[in-house]
């Protein structure tokens, strides 16, 4: 991949303000921090920064403080409302930016909340790109996510370094929103994979088969997936911590569906998915990773499981 | 995998009967020709068996004829009614096998007929094995096949070089009926996959992407399958060949339906694949690939593919 950074390219040290440090934050920031670069860090809850302060963090005391005199400035925080705040509430970081600079959001948000953004941004002088990720906390912290990123190709391009020091597959996907719309694109795949995993395995043991056996079987061929290599067997130990929160899930789907709507498609698929994760979250589930969508299979058959 | 048949462990050659000569019955009646059967075939369209008959088999002019004297007793045959036919109809194989036969089933067909099938044969000591396959025309002409056996498990042993000689992994899932469920477990997870691709390649395309850049980026992590690997290319080309055929996937899928019913269990994302894949079929695509899935996707939201 171009522009990877190695020892031989060292590149030049930059200030960047970063917000935001939950599960996928820290690490990120982390990453940024080994390569090199002076990072400001704000977050809601100071007792999650210690670590990267330990580190040589510094601390801002608002978005507005951690975005001042940075070159670049990195937002991951859990909901577009978060997006909203951060960058363009009160003590936003957008007003502290100066041209030139560059605003990314990493965080999994609307993307006509990216595209207004961007268009705020560039009244300012400031490039804002949206830059979802996929990969999970692990990805997060093998710096292996999957970056997906819309708005100027140019600014893209400019700031692949920083990107590829968090992430191992960068794709530019076209104006500011893209990012976005490519992640609603891989939680429709996973809605999808999800709820026929749930709803296979639960087939399983209700006909009285042995679900491990059964995976010996259907794991190999066209019914294989990332969900049933990864989330199966975990399903069949009634492990349900996450990796990917369902309330979190259930936001991503409700963006899904509403431009969707938007868009003019009717999805029923991703519709019925956001109704059984919306239920699985009223039912107690909302902290569960989204593999838990069998416990919500399963209430609506009048089961428990495992 | 024990049991395998090499050149150092060349079989008995066996007398077996063979019903059926479509798109995965001939290349499996072949696999068994070439390792030293006898074969008789049997199948409604005389003309499909004529390369078969070419390489040595010999006719049977009914289920009954192909049955007589074997040893053992495939069926790979269309639909559940195809094989009541064959097998318990008039001229049908079970009322000409002998006591200590074996009576295997490669169709996907109905858990609750495998098991009333294996009854019936009990009656005249015929053991009945139900042992449908995924892996598609490829996989049977590669002998690479997922075989999901329910019946008697030394049975299963027994004609394990068999089904060796077809299939690359066989497993024995439990009594009469069990492969067919871990079939419709199999195909549960394929409906929940290309639910989610469909909608997700679509709602790609209307959010203005470019779908094959978009697989750049959701193609390695979490929302990979291997129908995003295998059919998202064919379905961005509008090649819906199949593959698998649409008609039988409606079968299938009506048969997990009931199945589930009949289990106690309500599973709406199943429930909704069945619906729009019988759309499909009603609307023209009876014969395309389960991928052109898309085609409904799209005919819902007013929009036409590609």
């Amino acid at each position: 991949m171009s522009g990877e950074t190695t020892a031989a390219t060292k590149p030049t040290p930059l200030r960047i303000g970063f917000i935001g440090a939950g599960v996928m934050g820290s690490p990120m920031a982390g990453h940024l921090l080994d390569a090199g670069h002076e990072l400001v860090i704000h977050t809601r809850t100071e007792a999650r920064a210690h670590d990267l302060l330990d580190r040589g963090a510094y601390w801002g005391e608002s978005p507005a403080v951690a975005a001042e005199e940075a070159d670049v400035v990195f937002v991951m925080v859990g909901f577009p409302d978060d997006v909203r705040q951060v960058v363009l509430g009160n003590d936003g970081a957008l007003d502290a930016m100066s041209p030139g600079t560059v605003l990314i959001d990493f965080t999994t948000s609307d993307p006509i909340l990216a595209a207004q953004i961007a268009e705020l941004a560039a009244e300012r002088g400031v490039a804002a790109l949206d830059a979802p990720v996929s990969g999970g906390d692990i990805g997060a912290r093998r710096a292996t996510l999957s970056i997906m990123v819309g708005g100027d190709p140019g600014v893209t391009e400019r700031v692949r370094p920083l990107l590829e020091t968090v992430g191992s597959t960068v794709v530019w996907q076209g104006p500011a929103g893209s990012g976005q719309h490519t992640k609603m694109v891989n939680q429709i795949l996973i809605a999808g994979s999800m709820t026929g995993l749930s709803e296979a395995l639960l087939y399983a043991r209700a006909a009285g088969l042995d679900p491990s056996r059964v995976l010996e079987s259907v794991g190999g061929g066209a019914a294989a997936s990332w969900s049933l290599t990864n989330l199966a067997p975990r399903i069949l130990a009634g492990d349900f911590d996450p990796g990917f929160l369902v309330e979190h899930f259930v936001k991503d789907l409700g963006i899904a569906l509403d431009n969707a709507g938007r868009l003019g498609l009717e999805l029923p698929g991703l519709a019925l998915a956001r109704d059984l994760y919306t239920s699985l979250r009223d039912h107690g589930g909302a902290r569960d990773g989204t593999h838990a969508l069998i416990l919500e299979s399963a209430r609506r058959s009048g089961l428990s499981w495992p």
